[in-house]
């Protein structure tokens, strides 16, 4: 078990940043400016809700991971991200307890945070990220 | 704008919450008990995650909104949940603002809270309960 454990984000992917970010501020959020991340093929806008976020994700290629799930499912949550210390143990956890992973090892992302997925079969049918350092 | 708005809880539509559990308790998070919502035909399990939560939620007749749900698109995640001030309010001030709603009202919940539901296509796919006092 990790010692610090919260939900980090909720990622929802969206045809376009610039329509949906009218909701949550009309609901009073703050929604962040967009940013591009060129190697996931994203463009990403961050709504902060007190210590948790809604992450707008918004694909910049169709031939794309997030650019597939939308053509499939249309929009929607693709992912919750949960927050732990120790990522890499955590992995190998949650490995050796038979986890179905969807990441074959931990990344690491553009601000040098650590990750992975995990498949939906194990979760309950979501998509789930654990990122941490 | 309400003045205190934050992310409520995630909604997740689950075959079995005796079977989902075991990944969330895995990870570290404490599964309540399941409780029945009678009128809902759901049973309900609250994993708290440092001021949010996730719900899990299974449904008991086939013929529900949940069962419904799982059947035509598996397990996954529902709904998302945002706690406003003044929900009566708040819905007045959405359906002015053209948002188009899921639900004909505002509805008062078990425990005396009250709800409703933004439909998915006012907020890039996603099922939104807002919810308060």
């Amino acid at each position: 078990m990790s010692d610090a454990i919260r939900l980090d984000h909720v990622g929802v992917a969206v045809r376009s940043i610039a329509a949906a970010r009218g909701f949550y501020e009309l609901m009073g959020f703050e929604v962040g400016a967009a940013e591009e991340i060129a190697h996931e093929a994203v463009r990403v806008a961050m709504v902060p809700m007190d210590g948790s976020r809604v992450e707008l994700i918004e694909a910049t290629a169709e031939d794309s991971v997030i650019g597939r799930f939308v053509a499939r499912r249309g929009e929607g949550v693709h992912h919750l991200a949960v927050r732990v210390d120790g990522v890499d143990a955590e992995f190998e956890r949650l490995r050796a307890a038979g986890v179905r992973m969807a990441s074959e090892n931990v990344k690491v992302g553009a601000g040098g945070h650590r990750y992975f997925f995990v498949h939906p079969e194990s979760t309950g049918g979501v998509l789930m990220e654990v990122v941490g350092e």
